[in-house]
């Protein structure tokens, strides 16, 4: 894989996108973000980690719920929670100056849409798997098809919102897969596989 | 590959997704179906093949104007857009009941959508790419983004007033791809690659 190679994931929630990336990142040798981002994002920025938790954890927090919690401008004349995306964007940026490494959601393929040698992965899985998934989350307990549903509206909410994208759109991303058909492995052996053919393609 | 393995394929306009689908279909040595599926229903239905055509050429009819040309209900209660669908989809069951096919485009992911041994893709390429290719096609000589635009909203209305659902949105695809960064032939593989291990997985 060539130097600087920059991996986004999105996915739905329960589609074990995290697992995936994870071990993605492990196989290639290079640094994964997920939660990692917003205790950076909080000490740079000296907003604590619980705020972006609340900006990143939809589940109890809407996203609309926190716009009208924190939309009021503040001085700089960016709302709380723009303030807490431009911090999380300058990150994102920051990480993916730094090398190749794996990032999970938070907009970063639209964040690092213009990047040579990036890619786009979504991950999704059928209702059922999603459910059974969600069984080992213990921020979710109990969840439902309509707890999950809700979930994925509110990353939509916050995708769309800030990227004028739809949020799990093929057209947004260079491969998707569901994961349950394939398991957690195979979807990374095809990940690797995508990004080494088409670096062998474009240095052809 | 097991007996009976329907496989559809969905496409942005230019991302080779039809030449793709071809390849597909000689290398599992099964039946290709696209345009073949007008011929066809026009036998079937007593409708003309032009007419089908009208319906499903919507660079110069588009679906909209389809549904005002024909939206008045016939003697049975259907528009003639509506018997048109339902014929092509009558169509759709029949082939893909006489066993393993690859069959492009006209929400054949939809109406097919309870089969066991079913596999559903979509593929994609950048805008650059599909402008490229569209130069290829004689029917759609001049060919601009906003062509290329249109005719995918025409494609996409289409599907999400028969199906319900949002074309194009990875939630409804096993895999999606981009063509231009894997090249016909690769990603061909890749769709095998994900039948074969889906259908190893699904046996044990």
């Amino acid at each position: 894989m060539k130097a600087n190679t920059i991996i986004t994931i999105s996915r739905q929630y329960g589609s074990l996108g995290r697992e995936i990336g994870k071990e993605l990142s492990e196989r290639l040798g290079i640094p994964y973000y997920d939660r990692e981002l917003i205790s950076l994002a909080a000490k740079k920025s000296g907003f604590s980690e619980e705020l972006f938790d609340q900006l990143d954890r939809r589940a109890t927090n809407s996203f609309l719920y926190s716009l009208t919690m924190f939309g009021s401008a503040g001085l700089n004349g960016l709302s709380l929670t723009d303030q807490l995306y431009v911090t999380q964007r300058n990150i994102i940026r920051e990480v993916a100056s730094q090398g190749s490494c794996v990032i999970v959601g938070r907009c970063a393929d639209y964040i690092l849409r213009k990047e040579p040698d990036i890619f786009h992965f979504f991950i999704k899985a059928p209702m059922a798997a999603r459910l059974a998934h969600a069984k080992d989350d213990p921020k979710i307990p109990d969840a439902t098809k309509e707890t999950i549903e809700k979930l994925d509206k509110q990353r939509a909410a916050y995708y769309n919102f800030y990227t004028g994208q739809v949020w799990g759109h093929a057209a947004n991303y260079d491969m998707c897969l569901d994961s349950d058909r394939l398991g957690v492995s195979k979807a990374v052996d095809m990940m690797i596989d995508f990004i080494e053919t088409a670096q062998a393609k474009e240095a052809e």
